[in-house]
């Protein structure tokens, strides 16, 4: 090996683009990159005073409901209040608090603070706290209608990308593993195998039959990727899908759960929009239900399946604190012993985020005097999503040259744009994507920014972009004829 | 290359500790490590009613001061509840909350409320709210009286923790790479380079000399390391000391970063016990400062320093939000985009941590409602802590066989013993290391958690332990009797 000439005075910097981690220099995230990136800078422009043909940057880029003004559900904001400063429930300050919060609030952080110890301001088990994972547990049990989760295999998470980020690593190494993803995908998925060097094996999910997938390509896939000396591992579904939005039925999520028998594959559930659901035809079932459910007494003993859920979507929406958790099954106690020291090196998930999973997973229930306040709160939010979604679906689908599928389930709707070729051309000059470029053109033409499909992946020569539906309800009429005469004048400008 | 063979029905399971991730499985972090996950079960065992020489479990193997009923900050707490429930800033309630609330805590959740934009349950920036990166940036100018800051190079994250592993993780890619960690060290950095697969390059702290390091050493080190064919990109210096307590002089800092310059190395600074300083003699001068004060000009504009903070320690103590920040001086942009865009894909540092930052970077000032209730909070744990510093160093010094260096700053002491060949015979038995072994009869026959030297690292043939002085003050006399105690029992029962 030669040995590096170090000199003393070189005037180059030790970390430049060159000598960094390769690895981290590959990673891609469309929903934060490039275009989101320059939505901040005219924000910021705008704000100095900068005239745009707009008053507002909308970001539809990223599911953040609170950023468009969702409002908190009340009940959890009382509660985390209340943990957050104890003194409010001293008995001297008993008769103004009273005024201030319903008793079961009051009741609820006491249980709370009794459960996580001395101090919401400590680190807890590694893990969470085993009072919410046992809440968690319940509500597995419940939401399944099954046998009970055991809090052992529960792990507390920042969000559920922290959780996603550690099982991927946890099963791969370098390129020769491989992960089955979805194609379009959520790009966590693609960065945390591009930083551990691992092989992404995409599938594709089929846009004409409402994203579904089918089993017979998955076991093309594994098998070419075998042959082609890549380890695949693991198969991760999205379901609802992000940035796809379909909801797969029960008898899809029994044939995937052979398929991962069969294959030798570890399933990871992507169930972070498991509330945001809007047809009656395809309610949300887990893959935990289906599991266990499995008509194959082999299967359901056999097949690993990691589930991953979240504060931040759903009628919650609480995003900014970064809570979750995953549920393991069927995985070896010495794996779960691993992935507890992983989570010790980073101490603890940060409390707060444990308090709204305990409250997600078990709000104020019939007869309980926040209850009717939850149930009102939570049911405008859902009832809107639902209105706003159709009503988005309903104006993409007006739109010349747009095709889009209806949104199942999450908070997102991804339409083919068919572009013009001047359009293509143009963005070839510019070097970007054709969906990138139009995308671009669509913030600085109306202040909306979503993410172009290029980030999510798609089939050669289709062209998407992924918007949410959470501009708040009485701007979405100006919305969607912002985006309608944005894209008129860009199909005119660029038309063949 | 030879194709694996999938068989369909080996009831075997995909993820085992033969098919994970193998440097995941070299991460070892002692903090939460055996003993600590042993003292759980102690704990659990004396709720179940099982009887131990002791009644309850002191986990001394941690930085986690709530934990141990220190108090946290009343104005902290009371400003982020009131940012959790906005509800109690409206006008109606008003007549209530002002019976509650100091004025100028409502003040200033109403302005952070304001910087943080429509909710605290919203993802913020990627790299943290911007305007509490310019209380992090007046700060830094502030307590080092210096130039200015810049917000775009400060990076709030969940905890100092994982600051350092996005940097380390930045500077690193394989075993050809190799940072420079003291030793002992906080094993978080062995973790994190384990994890990359990246090589640490160890350099000695002399204990003799109060834990200081000495610039010869490093020279040797790193040029016997590249010799060597290792990649040294990097110096870590843990000031004040984790787990050894020293503080380091300006001279000594000034040194370290002309070295720094000499060697071509970043300097990555771990100030997270800043506050925690209990000598006159030794106060904290952070490297920003040894840096922007630097007598030579070209050491000043090139070396790169990225110094981490932390809410967790100090007087605050908040470690179960998981907040911090982490500055950047002399990097190149490209690579602070490279750090935006991985803070990206993690979304962003969760919102409640974030708030504490800024409560901690700016706290009540003179003449504010809330300033004497403040400093009395915050002068009653410094002196406590103090006071039990010194009381815990005392003891240790009078055990037979222990010496232990003065706590300048920090936590924690790291006393070292010197073990009975019996001891040491007894440990091996057991397949234990001997500090391991004495720290585990520790725990079962006093309740006192601890973590074993092996841990952090030592000198071959050397023993330590590493302990907190975070057991209340009322305590604190039973606690040092126990551990006296215990040690004069162990050493009776192995002696030569």
């Amino acid at each position: 090996m030669t040995v590096k000439e170090y000199k003393a005075h070189p005037g180059e910097k030790v970390l430049t683009i060159n000598s960094m981690n390769n690895y981290i220099k590959k990673v891609e995230y469309a929903v934060r990159g490039r275009i989101a990136i320059r939505a901040e800078e005219i924000r910021d422009e705008l704000s100095a005073g900068k005239k745009f043909p707009f008053d507002t940057v909308v970001n539809c880029n990223i599911g953040n409901p609170q950023q468009l003004n969702q409002k908190p559900i009340t009940f959890f904001r009382q509660v985390a209040s209340l943990c957050e400063n104890p003194d409010l429930l001293s008995d001297d300050k008993a008769h103004l608090v009273s005024q201030l919060y319903p008793s079961d609030a009051i009741t609820r952080a006491k249980q709370l603070l009794k459960d996580i110890g001395p101090s919401i301001g400590a680190y807890s088990h590694s893990q969470g706290v085993p009072a919410i994972r046992r809440t968690v547990a319940n509500f597995l049990e419940k939401r399944d209608n099954s046998s009970p989760a055991n809090i052992n295999h529960i792990y507390l998470t920042q969000g559920a990308s922290s959780g996603v980020q550690t099982i991927l690593t946890m099963l791969t190494q370098d390129s020769h593993s491989g992960i089955m993803i979805p194609i379009p995908q959520y790009p966590l998925y693609s960065a945390t195998l591009s930083l551990v060097g691992a092989t992404p094996v995409p599938y594709y999910l089929d846009e004409r039959q409402q994203w579904g997938l089918d089993i017979e390509q998955l076991t093309r896939i594994v098998k070419e990727a075998r042959h082609n000396g890549t380890d695949v591992r693991a198969l991760v579904i999205i379901n609802p899908g992000n940035p796809t939005g379909q909801c797969l039925t029960k008898e899809n999520l029994t044939e995937i759960l052979t398929f991962c028998y069969n294959q030798q594959l570890v399933l990871l559930a992507d169930e972070v929009y498991q509330t945001n659901i809007y047809t009656k035809e395809r309610p949300f079932i887990s893959f935990r239900k289906a599991l266990l459910d499995h008509p194959l007494e082999h299967v359901k003993k056999q097949v690993e399946l990691v589930s991953f859920h979240s504060i931040s979507k759903g009628m919650v929406g609480e995003c900014g604190r970064r809570g979750g958790y995953f549920e393991c099954i069927n995985l070896n106690q010495d794996i779960l012993d691993q992935i507890y020291k992983m989570a010790s090196v980073s101490l603890c998930p940060n409390i707060h985020g444990q308090i709204l999973v305990d409250l997600m997973c078990h709000p104020p229930q019939p007869n309980d005097p926040s209850y009717p306040l939850y149930r009102e709160e939570y049911e405008a939010i859902y009832q809107s999503l639902k209105r706003r979604s159709q009503r988005l679906e309903d104006a993409f689908n007006a739109m010349e040259g747009v095709s889009c599928q209806p949104a199942q389930g999450s908070m997102y709707l991804f339409p083919t744009i068919t572009l013009p070729k001047k359009a293509i051309q143009e963005a070839q000059r510019r070097g970007l994507a054709p969906d990138a470029f139009y995308s671009e053109e669509m913030l600085e033409a109306t202040g909306v920014c979503v993410v172009p499909g290029s980030g999510f992946g798609q089939v050669e020569g289709t062209y998407h972009f992924r918007s949410t539906f959470l501009p708040e309800e009485h701007l979405f009429d100006a919305f969607c004829s912002n985006i309608e005469a944005f894209h008129a004048k860009f199909l005119n400008q660029y038309k063949d």
